[in-house]
């Protein structure tokens, strides 16, 4: 048998491996440990290399384009050496986003054209003033109007009292010279109708210093908040908890029935500012920014969320017929809810469609720019409520239903959010690799794992489907032999161990259970309902959408072909899909830095059209059958069909094989 | 010597009389009595009678016009029988009215041609809604904001956060027949700019109902409300009752002092805020209305008043150069300053001038019309501070000067507001007569005294002066012989007894001590160099001044004689001068009524110059002047001099006295 030379270009010496070899041994005997979740079975494309010279066998082109291949790229656990090569071992990051079947959140980037002095609603003007003396008595409101006059042409600007108490002290303290902060308020025609003075800063604030805004979602399981400067637009911080509310209930049904006994509202307002308030503290701590110089907030959430931050009773939400106190929510001040931040700071709450399609589905749907394309999208928000909009430039229609925040990492013993620390992502070896049903794992930050997060439980779980450990009704099979008693009966019934206690960090075993399994089955079959009954209604089968946006608070990376796997997506073209992340939050920021897309938001939440599936029974039906892994009908699903029938290829003789 | 029949109306048969016999005499023969409170010395008016038929010799015609002459009326203290006569007694109140030198206050009238349709910002809309079902899922306000553009019209009604808390709950109570309430904001253009939903009322109101509003006047030591129909514009209720603040200082300084330390705005606030919402109860009590259902307030008072009202430091103030924070005050609600009217009630403090010059001021000047009349007119406010407005239609002139709260009762020792059982005037005997130095009052309400009001004081002043009790100085003369140690040393040194605690409500003797006058005497020569240092700025002399409205917060009535007597008021003819009452509360009332005439009032303030007396040396030394009775230069008060000069005519032999 011949002997080639391989050379890896992280070496500087090259390996000989006799012909047949697979490359990944190659690379282990050349020192090289190449990450392989899957354990070598081709499924997860992690160890992909780039052949640069010489050819290589490929038995698996699995996840490689043929654009790939034509650059030389292979899966190194299942290709061979049959000749001399030189390989390049991609970083890490570039193998992941080469990976079709994972799509990763773009980066925040500001909208380009960001002009904050055509776009931006609130304005910094520079007053230089004459202090009073006895032949210049004017009052102080009165000369700061002149100013805003005389210096920046603003002659309608209003003032609210509790400004009014504080301004004569801010003018002193600045000795006449001050900045002013001002909203405008105008039309979609660009008139100006109002100019709202804001705060009074005791001192000249130069344009280069930052103007501080945050964009807010405010999801039932997850509050997530941008700390943007509107000078330029950039966002200079990011932060997310679980909203503190959820003491008082997962879902928000039981947040509304909370709200509806004596004293529940005051409480539920309070939990959510003081989640709120604590992130702004975080996110202000991170780049040295003062709370109470913020001058703006946009805020999204779901009409319940909304309700419950601003006070209003929101038990109509939940009683037939659904309906809400307000949609469309006008202008108010921080200090009228509690926020932080500058008392007059305007906060803006955008608006919402209906009871269960709230403020953060009109937001989304602006960012996905869905509202403005040709194209049939259907967009899933995945969430504690699963909302679905199916639609395009012409026709928007919408329902939601009740997922639970599974998703979100609640509700499921070791589930976490998407921060450092958490498993997002899962491989387990098959039952027939040397190491079955070991599992796999990446950390956010790289880290020792200490939980789960929502794309880690898609992926867990798919993966204990497609190897065997769950059945297709979610029940962990106690009768498999694993390692170490991987596979074992807990504290709360069946459960598998993702990583022992020796491996996280906080020293205990990070396991997943049968109940957290049946939560995940229930959240997933619920978007899986209404999506369909919403496309079923409108009459546009599946095949017929061209793009299927996901948006939701998972982590950076979502993995497609797993989310189909275990029924939370349809079973069609990889390439349709998008992950788009927290599509609320993003078009929060639009709303924080354009009061067009504030406009745009109302306009598509006034366009959408709401089905309620509440008063459906066709959705209880779908939801029934969805509760099966990936579903009743397997048809629906023939690329898992396959990949349940498909066998790791048998080992030819000669070849060694990867560990 | 010939008898004479005297037929006296009031009695079946006439008396018989010699030839001569007083006309007060034959009264008393005849079983009448007729007051005579000075004494029987002509100088009171108050025995006036109308001969109807045959003639009576006047000794004296004092306070009788020639038309009054004409008439028949005559003293009956002064006038002598001389042939048969028939005697009408006039009722006690036409007499008072008929006194030239007596003016009453107007009763308060609905302005001509009031409209609530017309001027009244404040609206009641009926709303007729059908309840929301699955097939109509509009949120409330949407809901509430398309019954508002169908059934009334209006297409940009805005509405608050804490009105949307209360909406869902106010709809349902009402089963969707409920009575919005419009605050409709418009320039002077008569052009809507802004339309408010102020509040729900959670049945259909019906025209022929109430609308609520409220006219308030903060005075230093006097806060006065009027509970007004809007529907009608009829005021309802009238109440008054001293400023809280009042334990925490006399004047505005030492309020202002008072508010600076930690906590003492915040106190002052809720003090006047106290007040304020004591009186509106009160009010509601007495016509049966609910103070939540009192949708409008419009506000007058001092500067200092309205700054220390809506919680806005009043420091600077105080301080060169004297600036406020504001004088034109935004709309703001109830809720934010605590008043317990319905929490979204629209509250309109009118504006002010300057530091000094407030609000009052300018509402005052509004309801004399001082402002829309060719005739030079001089407008004092005697209260705790006393500001003066000089001018016409053409020009306006103002001026302050703290006077203290002498003339509304306080800081005296048995001063009370002008309110039933005040003593609102009196009457001293001439040292000459038979009851030397006694007493006479009139007290409000007719019941027992239980204090002196400010009318009281000036009228107590002036008897006490023109009859020697006091000198010029201001002196209590212990040397003088009274009944029963009328004229004593008390507990706060020399004082006049005015009522003994026999005919006294709570049965202590009433006094007035040299205290007592030094607080009047300083309060009316800080007033008197206001308002001469004012004309003399100008250069247009007092005999120029064709009319001299005198407002504040007296009784009914006030003896303009008595005032110039003291040197409160200048010494020129009495038909000039009118006596007005409290105008800040009337020209509050139209404020309320009325948005022309807030628009008139902010009119007005910005009309006004205003000249600031503290830096001013000219007012120390005419105040200085000012501090004797009635003036440093008796030459400037003739009348004064020639009644001090005036001894009572000696009785003719034959003639009775009066008793």
């Amino acid at each position: 048998m011949a002997a080639h030379l391989v050379k890896f270009d992280a070496v500087a010496q090259p390996v000989t491996v006799p012909t047949g070899t697979l490359l990944s041994e190659a690379a282990r005997l050349a020192g090289i440990e190449l990450g392989q979740p899957c354990g070598g079975q081709g499924r997860c494309g992690r160890c992909t290399v780039q052949v640069t010279s010489g050819a290589v066998r490929r038995r698996s082109t699995l996840r490689l384009s043929d654009e790939d291949i034509a650059n030389g790229f292979a899966l190194a656990c299942q290709s061979v050496v049959e000749g001399d090569i030189a390989v390049t071992i991609p970083p890490q990051e570039k193998i992941e986003r080469r990976l079709t079947t994972d799509r990763t959140v773009a980066d925040v980037e500001v909208p380009v054209g960001y002009d904050p002095s055509l776009h931006q609603s609130i304005r910094r003007v520079v007053l230089r003033m004459e202090p009073p003396d006895l032949d210049d008595q004017t009052d102080d409101w009165s000369r700061v109007q002149t100013a805003l006059r005389q210096q920046a042409g603003l002659t309608q600007v209003s003032i609210s009292l509790s400004l009014l108490r504080r301004i004569s002290d801010l003018l002193r303290q600045g000795d006449w010279q001050v900045t002013a902060i001002i909203e405008l308020i105008g039309n979609p025609f660009g008139q100006i109708l109002q100019e709202r003075l804001v705060g009074i800063i005791p001192r000249i604030v130069f344009d280069d210093e930052p103007l501080w805004g945050i964009a807010v979602d405010i999801g039932t399981t997850t509050v997530t908040l941008w700390l943007v400067d509107l000078a330029t637009g950039e966002v200079k911080a990011q932060t997310a908890e679980y909203n503190g509310q959820i003491a008082r209930g997962e879902d928000v049904i039981s947040r509304i029935i909370y709200s509806s006994q004596p004293g529940g509202l005051e409480e539920m307002q309070s939990r959510v500012v003081g989640t709120i308030n604590s992130l702004i503290e975080l996110a202000c701590k991170r780049v040295n920014a003062v709370p109470q110089e913020i001058f703006k907030a946009c805020i999204a959430g779901n009409s319940t969320m909304i309700h419950l931050l601003l006070g209003i009773p929101a038990q109509h939400i939940r009683l037939a017929p659904f309906v809400t106190t307000i949609n469309d929510i006008p202008s108010i001040t921080a200090a009228e809810i509690g926020l932080v931040i500058h008392p007059g700071a305007i906060i803006d709450c955008l608006p919402g469609v209906a009871s269960y399609v709230g403020a953060d589905i009109s937001a989304g749907v602006y960012s996905t720019g869905m509202d403005d394309t040709d194209k049939i999208t259907l967009f899933l928000d995945v969430g504690t409520n699963g909302e679905t909009v199916l639609g395009s430039r012409e026709w928007l229609v919408t329902c939601a239903c009740s997922a639970g925040p599974a998703f979100e990492g609640a509700g499921v013993v070791h589930g976490m959010r998407a921060t450092r620390g958490a498993i997002e992502e899962v491989w387990i070896a098959s039952p027939n690799s040397q190491r079955p049903y070991e599992p796999t794992y990446r950390v956010i930050g790289g880290v020792k794992p200490h939980g789960i997060c929502g794309s880690g439980l898609i992926s867990l779980l798919a993966e204990m489907f497609i190897t065997g450990v769950v059945d297709k009704a979610g029940n962990i099979d106690l009768t498999l032999q694993s390692q170490n008693n991987r596979i074992r009966t807990g504290e709360h019934g069946a459960e598998y161990v993702v990583a022992w206690g020796s491996e996280s960090e906080q020293g205990n075993d990070i396991v997943i259970t049968n109940v957290d399994i049946d939560n995940l089955k229930r959240a997933k079959a619920a978007i899986y309902a209404g999506f369909t009954v919403l496309a079923e209604g409108v009459g546009v089968p599946l095949e017929l959408v061209e793009q299927l946006l996901i948006g939701g608070s998972f982590g950076k990376y979502i993995n497609v072909e797993k989310a189909i796997q275990i029924g939370l997506l349809p079973d069609i073209p990889w390439e349709r899909f998008q992950f788009l992340g927290n599509t609320s939050i993003r078009g929060a920021y639009y709303g924080l830095l354009q009061q067009a897309a504030r406009d745009k938001i109302r306009d598509i939440a006034s366009r959408m059209t709401y089905i309620e599936l509440s008063a459906d029974n066709s959705f209880y039906e779908a939801f029934t059958s969805a509760l099966f892994l990936p579903h009743t009908n397997l048809e629906s699903f023939p690329t898992v069909a396959a990949a349940l029938e498909k066998q790791p290829l048998p080992l030819l003789s000669g070849e060694s094989t990867c560990t």
